[in-house]
């Protein structure tokens, strides 16, 4: 992608009314676009990394089974009343048509996917079975804050899982938990697993998922070896205690919960009636699980957790694109010729090997572009400069690296590909 | 995929209110599920065929230099007032919120493209640009019908393009009328552009693309030989008289409409603003075109067409899965085991050479196994029984031939890649 092409332009300043490093970096590199208070547009660069974020995810839901799907955002209140939820979830969105009927705007998709998975369960043959989507979900907020991170309209991934037994069922939690480790630490982050507070009064298992991030709301006591941690309020261990699971040190940090999974029991199989014949004949009610990762909330988390003071850090596997290519013009029309020359040769050849590469083609100062590289934020960073071509070279520097080094030309795509690959 | 796997089931019967083949077909094979009167979920068959339509739609979008966003469903009053839309337009639904505010959900996304690209012109450099967005639309329709052709909450591909000059986006109009025939001819349809009939009071162009199919709503008269066609309602020309563009003899025939562009003129850009500084250096309002598919209603579309009394015959480039494997099952034990080995073997040796196959390995009977396969409607059948196993051969069918031939086994992988690639 040539910059000069692409519609959207970076701003000088952050919007002044940015609470979070997310909502301040996301809009002024117009990754997003903010249409109202928690609701945002994607734009092409932020775009990207959610579409990667996504693949991530998928990848990761279908290695454990799970097939994909793509319920419907309008509702049927008939649903929502069977589960005892049109009144009692306060954030709903509802909707009234001309045609005098009731709709709510998802949330959530239990009163969707249970009567729809259900439908097809007729014997323990048919199970375990596990679906998922990636789906926009409507929540009408008191207060939208913290830029994408809490949203009236937001993106999700919400997995959904039915089984025979108990013991199926905990297998098959284990196996999405590990999945979901296996997603985060692939989208750059440090992640532990809290089980959630349900307290004596529920029985069923939940777990959260918490980036660490000096940012984050949520108190945890974490692990800084394993994925081990617990929410500080209902901890029974303090700072300096050892980690149950590891022996490390537990040290009291800030986390941003990134995704939750919930041993759902029979609450929504007993309400649509999702009853199955067991292997002994009898009639048996299926047992639930449910899973979410909200996606748009997971690119806000990353850049909470990887950003400096001039802008984001993006890793490597969600980056918009891996390498940001800077031609630093020159006033000297033969100097300026040559570093074009040479830098259109560069993004062509990284073009043809593959390589996703941004060329900043603009007609804009070295300050400017120098600027707009560390806003937003590629992990690599060749600049082509009358300085570096005296030297026959481009001047190289990864994003979160501190020092530059000169890469001789003939060897810049070589080191390229070993950068994109490593 | 292993149809044993698969969560959904074919149903015997199709759904007692089916008013079109695609509502009966679709529902039938699981490619959908009806949630209420419009809306429906896509299940794993039906959403590959949509991500398939969808990314051929991208790419011919992205070949023509549109730019990929993501606009949000919810939008400000605001802006629907600033186009005098809010209470003009009886299909927007309308929300309100717990903090008082109201917000269309989206059936179109003029009222925030508008001002969203409008952010980014300041001068005619910036222009032209294009940006499209692949998202769902929410009609308060007081009749949905036509299976997933006219539903309340359908899926849209939106094109939004810029231009400092009436030249400039009409031959921009061109470019996309062209990349829409290529859309629809790569989904394997047979599709007329007709000029909309705006008659004396329109000024601005618009065409529509009507696929040719007996269950379409429109009657047009169209060139068999090439894509023009007139709506006959309009039409001067007559059964029988010539095509202007190619002499062919243009007959009357039915179009169901899966695309329409649209010249704008400054119709939003007026509303919202849109000033660019022109070469000249006077202030000027940008034109805009739009260009929509709706990507449901083209999977739909595509039933309707491409189908007989026994079920779909998706065309190569959208079918779910290339290839339909069906082990037929023999009560005779070594037999069975040979016919299973035979067709893993065969299924494994597919996968890794890519080739894209779902192989019915249920324990079902061979009336049901294949009526399924001609329900379904893979391009190619690959069927191994008692019956072609000793002539050491499999049975080969093309969903859309009458005949079946046998392949030897040691060619058929060859034959089936071929099959996939021509």
């Amino acid at each position: 992608m040539q910059m000069s092409k692409l519609f959207t332009k970076t701003s000088k300043t952050a919007p002044h009314d940015a609470d979070t490093a997310n909502a301040k970096y996301l809009i002024q590199g117009s990754f997003v676009h903010q249409e109202m208070a928690g609701v945002y547009s994607w734009l092409p660069l932020g775009l990207r990394v959610l579409n990667k974020v996504v693949n991530i995810i998928r990848e990761e839901m279908d290695a454990i089974g799970g097939q994909e799907i793509l319920m419907s955002a309008l509702q049927p209140k008939e649903n929502w009343i069977t589960t005892g939820r049109w009144d009692s979830v306060d954030i709903l969105f509802k909707l009234h048509s001309q045609t005098d009927k009731d709709y709510a705007l998802g949330c959530s998709h239990e009163e969707l996917v249970t009567p729809l998975v259900g439908s097809f369960i007729k014997s323990y043959k048919d199970l375990p079975c596990a679906v998922y989507q990636v789906q926009t979900k409507f929540r009408d907020e008191l207060r939208a804050k913290s830029g994408v991170l809490r949203g009236r309209e937001f993106g999700m991934k919400d997995m959904y899982s039915f089984h025979a037994t108990q013991e199926d069922l905990e297998r098959y939690y284990q196996k999405v938990l590990q999945a979901y480790i296996k997603v985060f630490q692939r989208c750059g982050l440090d992640v532990k697993v809290t089980e959630a507070s349900g307290g004596i009064f529920t029985k069923n298992v939940s777990h959260e998922f918490q980036v660490v991030t000096p940012a984050g709301e949520d108190n945890i006591l974490a692990c800084p070896n394993c994925t081990y941690a617990q929410n500080s309020e209902v901890s029974t261990l303090k700072e300096g205690d050892k980690c149950p699971d590891c022996g490390g040190v537990l040290a009291a940090v800030k986390g941003v919960e990134v995704g939750n999974i919930f041993d759902l029991g029979t609450k929504y199989s007993d309400a649509f009636k999702v009853e199955f014949t067991a292997e002994d004949g009898s009639r048996q009610t299926a047992l639930m699980g449910c899973y979410g990762i909200g996606t748009t909330r997971l690119v806000g988390t990353i850049v909470e957790a990887l950003h400096d003071e001039r802008g984001i850090m993006w890793p490597k596997l969600v980056a918009p694109f891996a390498i940001h290519l800077v031609s630093l013009n020159s006033k000297d029309e033969a100097v300026q010729a040559k570093i074009m020359d040479t830098a259109a040769t560069l993004y062509e050849d990284m073009l043809h090997e593959g390589l996703e590469v941004i060329w900043d083609d603009r007609e804009a100062s070295p300050g400017e572009k120098l600027a707009d590289a560390d806003l937003l934020g590629m992990p690599l960073r060749i600049l082509i400069s009358e300085k570096s071509l005296k030297e026959n070279s481009v001047e190289w520097k990864q994003r979160a690296e501190k020092d530059a080094k000169l890469v001789n030309l003939q060897d810049v795509m070589e080191e390229a590909q070993g950068f994109v690959e490593e």
